[in-house]
């Protein structure tokens, strides 16, 4: 094996590319205005529980990103007993995809920093709501929203136990999504009539 | 036009079946236990900020949802400059998508409620991110998550603009989603070594 092959092999960890990490976050420190991003979402009502999100542009770096070539495209539904046809998954089930995604990547690049080698990782979630605030039949015993979130993740790789949870809770620390949901954030919102 | 025709047009409204709806409504107070539902997510992750959600069953009505014959799936990535390879929105695009559907739905359904026929309904969403929390490179002056998220909605329909402002509060004041991020909910997160 010759010293290049070695040094790519350690570059890239679980997928990252450790190198360019490192890079990143080099470059943060002596430019912190780049960390600044919006991310984005379009919306369009197609009918019923049905819509459809559309997702392409976002602001990272001080500039406009223009790598992606095509807008990824999400469909929301609703199943027959909250009223809809199942055009997709419904949004409380798109909010646990959103943090299940984040806290795997996150802890997942938390390992490849720390050189612990992922073989594994998995995740189930449950959400637990009363649809009595939803749907304003009882909006005085119940919140409109989550009452509970209850994750579990299975982990496994070249470090000892006690290493890998450490990881998972580096991810839930660092997740941007975790955060967001358990502390929660301003949302404005504004309307025009056409 | 025949009376039936009539009926059937007042009866779904937005795509709405109105008649069910109300049903629904009466349905939960006369046995308010059938309000408690659990929504699920199953994640794997793949490589890198590749994974991957599988979504399928769910408990409502005092039992295991089985009308979904299919689950669907809902691939995660990160873009470049998030050393990912754009293997699907990123995980903070995802939960921009969940608060626009479900807004969406929610005043969907309220305005079909209140008979008020829309004809559009669009919204843009921006979120807010300085990725320094996250990234580790300054957890005292930016938190992880989204500072702020704004969120825009265009609305067209049969009702004089205060009726369609009014519908539109009535969205964000019912929606799952929005009072899940707007005031937050509490996340627990178990893990297993493997």
């Amino acid at each position: 094996m010759t010293e290049t092959t070695i040094t790519a092999t350690e570059t890239v960890r679980n997928g990252v590319d450790t190198t360019t990490m490192f890079a990143t976050l080099d470059a943060i420190k002596a430019q912190p205005e780049i960390a600044e991003f919006r991310f984005r979402a379009r919306n369009q009502w197609l009918g019923g529980a049905h819509n459809r999100s559309t997702i392409k542009d976002f602001y990272a770096a001080c500039d406009e990103d223009t790598t992606r070539t095509e807008a990824f495209t999400l469909d929301a539904g609703e199943p027959a007993i909250l009223l809809g046809t199942d055009t997709g998954p419904n949004p409380a089930e798109y909010l646990l995809h959103a943090l299940a995604a984040c806290v795997t990547t996150s802890l997942v690049y938390s390992a490849a920093a720390r050189k612990v080698k992922l073989t594994m990782v998995e995740s189930t979630l449950e959400g637990d709501l009363n649809v009595e605030g939803a749907m304003g039949t009882n909006t005085v015993d119940f919140r409109n929203g989550f009452t509970g979130i209850r994750m579990s993740v299975r982990i496994a790789g070249d470090a000892p136990a006690d290493k890998l949870r450490e990881v998972v809770q580096r991810g839930t620390d660092r997740s941007v999504v975790f955060d967001s949901i358990s502390a929660g954030v301003p949302i404005s919102v504004d309307v025009t009539t056409v």
